[in-house]
């Protein structure tokens, strides 16, 4: 899909990737479903024919954006770093991996984590995303069977709250802000294994 | 704004409680934009006048579903748990009460939880979420000064990852499910404080 996106690039005007970009963030902003591709069109001050010229429907934006969101995410699994060595390193290697899609791509990894499962293609966006937190859950399993983890908490507990906490990431982290992924990333992966008590 | 609620207890049919609480299902299932009183009355089988006996609009339904939740968080502010001892202990008891009133005012926490300030009465909600914040903002960084938190991570980080953990909660929180309110709140202060790392 996204040979499609570039495919389209260099247009005349808007090119795919803008409108995509301008209606992700009114889908952030507004809601999926109360974005009209009206709205949209007077947003970007285009006709409605002047978008449809590019994707074939709303959902076709939210199938885009969602399927990019879940292409990085799915990417990091499919790294290295996330295949090869201890549980608890490569458990590490996919949250700062995770962090750092956020932060690249914060506006549809946002649209991905307020899905709710409204048609075929939010169902099909949360099957990929349940797969993908399927293989975190392994993750952990792996690395408290080595002795990596502790087990005195419940693992899908465990591994509820940290996605939790690198998902609620979303909902405060900016590119200007605070401090950068890779900082945050090693912030979570502090807070998650180390935890906040000094060690003696 | 309880005493309201309580005061007209026991009609005949739906009370004011019975139709709040039907209310904030409806808002949390399909947003409180997109939620009209005329689709609560349906939902209800009740007509929109009968609803209107009750609240004077949608908007008080609102209000009073954030109130709640909101009055339910700064209890625990005001408890002797938050307000003597070590800073340490005093955060603990705030995050093991957050937990605790997510669980028990799941649907009103939801509620608040999504508020985006829309409207004056979504932002009074954030105003008073915001003040709430920055009072476990102050015990971090007086359980930093204390020596009883790490300092290596921004204490801004650390309370937004820690809230961060605690609301993600109420995504997938069910009464009924993995475990109880008082399990879950100290397994969310064993992975904050002491981490997922087994400790020597």
């Amino acid at each position: 899909m996204s040979d499609l996106i570039s495919a389209k690039r260099g247009r005349p005007g808007y090119d795919q990737r803008a409108i995509l970009d301008i209606a992700v963030a009114a889908f952030n902003e507004y809601g999926y479903d109360a974005t009209s591709m009206g709205a949209l069109a007077a947003r970007l001050d285009l006709s409605k024919a002047a978008i449809y010229h590019h994707f074939a429907s709303k959902e076709e934006l939210l199938e885009l954006a969602l399927d990019e969101a879940l292409t990085a995410l799915e990417g990091v699994l499919a790294e290295e770093g996330a295949l090869a060595g201890a549980a608890i390193d490569r458990l590490a290697y996919v949250l700062r991996g995770a962090v750092q899609v956020l932060a690249a791509k914060l506006p549809s990894v946002t649209l991905l984590l307020r899905v709710r499962g409204n048609s075929q293609v939010e169902r099909d966006a949360l099957t990929r995303r349940r797969a993908f937190d399927h293989m975190v859950s392994a993750l952990v399993l792996e690395a408290r069977a080595e002795g990596s983890l502790r087990s005195d908490v419940d693992a899908r507990v465990v591994t509820r709250l940290l996605f939790g906490m690198v998902n609620s990431i979303a909902e405060w982290y900016r590119p200007e802000g605070l401090e950068d992924a890779a900082q945050l990333a090693d912030d979570v992966l502090t807070v998650a294994l180390d935890g906040l008590r000094p060690r003696s």
